[in-house]
């Protein structure tokens, strides 16, 4: 069922700018987001949702002018915590407690251990930390969505920057890691649909220690 | 579906040793992470699945001791390269022209810039680029095994330098990022299981720009 849905799916390079995503499938596609995993259940980052076509007309020239930024009906941006605060990991260890109506003597001293470990890091290794439990989102949301029909083009290619400002991440402490617009592949305009899926071979991927 | 599985799984607690994942269950994970999409597709990471119990027995003490490591019956260590290198880039560029059994003058000037780009870049900024990419397989994986009714736990919580040394990674060119056993939740024994899954609210989460 995955498998399918995962050959179904590809970087699509062309979508068609007639072609909205109807937003119950926008919806679940956001919430298989919402509930990926991340390390200790941070949840390190957020998404940004942009339908406005002006701002998605200003992040096409900062992103190689890929079309389906604007052809796409959703550009989703991931954006990862700059840095690990203690009123970060507070405020999420106490929506924990209040949400299960309790709390445990492992769990507090768990607590301790992150503050510790993580609030006198370098913000550069925490970001890099957070940005990495973001594509466990990213994985999942184009998954998700070629579970709905619905394609996807995940993408680095863009200028963190310049997109921050755009969206006034800084001032959030967020950093953008990565792009993904939603809409529909006009086939034949694009080059990438009918061409073969490469991946290396399983005996270049997987090792197994018996 | 995908939104059922993912309520359905948890970062499960304690794994029952009596039970062993089906060979085709595991093959279907793997291969959802082969089919993963990365970063310009290159993969820049590998899959190593420990069986061996001595292998699992090592393991398990440079991972703050987490039983699943060997009451689960497979371990996934995902492994990122630890460099970008013209030989890797090639390579990933030289399959799919042969896969595809044509090129394109874009295609080929794309590998320049890739070579040109990464090539140079600090090693370290080309392997958290490539750790990133491991993190859409790791969130791919979870979901693929839930879809089989297979428990997983998403760890980071082991010693990185000790795991490659145990498995010989760095002379392979790569560094573990993340492990994931794989096996069935023994429930009686879980403190998790009946705990609720706790995510932020969506309007902390999702910012929409329209």
């Amino acid at each position: 069922m995955v498998l399918e849905k995962l050959k179904w799916r590809y970087a699509t390079k062309k979508m068609d700018p007639s072609k909205q995503v109807a937003p119950d499938k926008v919806e679940r596609i956001l919430e298989s987001i919402r509930l990926a995993p991340t390390s200790s259940g941070l949840q390190p980052y957020e998404v940004i949702v942009v339908t406005n076509p002006e701002v998605r007309e200003k992040i096409k020239p900062i992103a190689w002018n890929q079309s389906q930024i604007t052809d796409g009906s959703h550009l989703l941006v991931f954006a990862a915590w700059d840095n690990y605060t203690a009123d970060r990991i507070n405020s999420m260890f106490d929506l924990v407690n209040a949400e299960r109506g309790s709390t445990s003597e492992g769990w507090e001293n768990y607590r301790k251990m992150l503050l510790g470990t993580y609030v006198p890091r370098d913000p550069q290794v925490n970001f890099e930390h957070a940005a990495r439990q973001a594509y466990i989102g990213l994985g999942i949301a184009l998954t998700a969505a070629a579970f709905e029909g619905v394609d996807s083009t995940p993408m680095e290619g863009f200028e963190p920057a310049k997109l921050d400002e755009i969206l006034g991440l800084r001032e959030r402490g967020l950093r953008s890691v990565a792009i993904m617009p939603l809409g529909y592949r006009e086939a034949d305009k694009d080059w990438l649909v009918n061409l073969k899926k490469v991946r290396r071979a399983r005996e270049n991927f997987i090792t197994e220690v018996a």
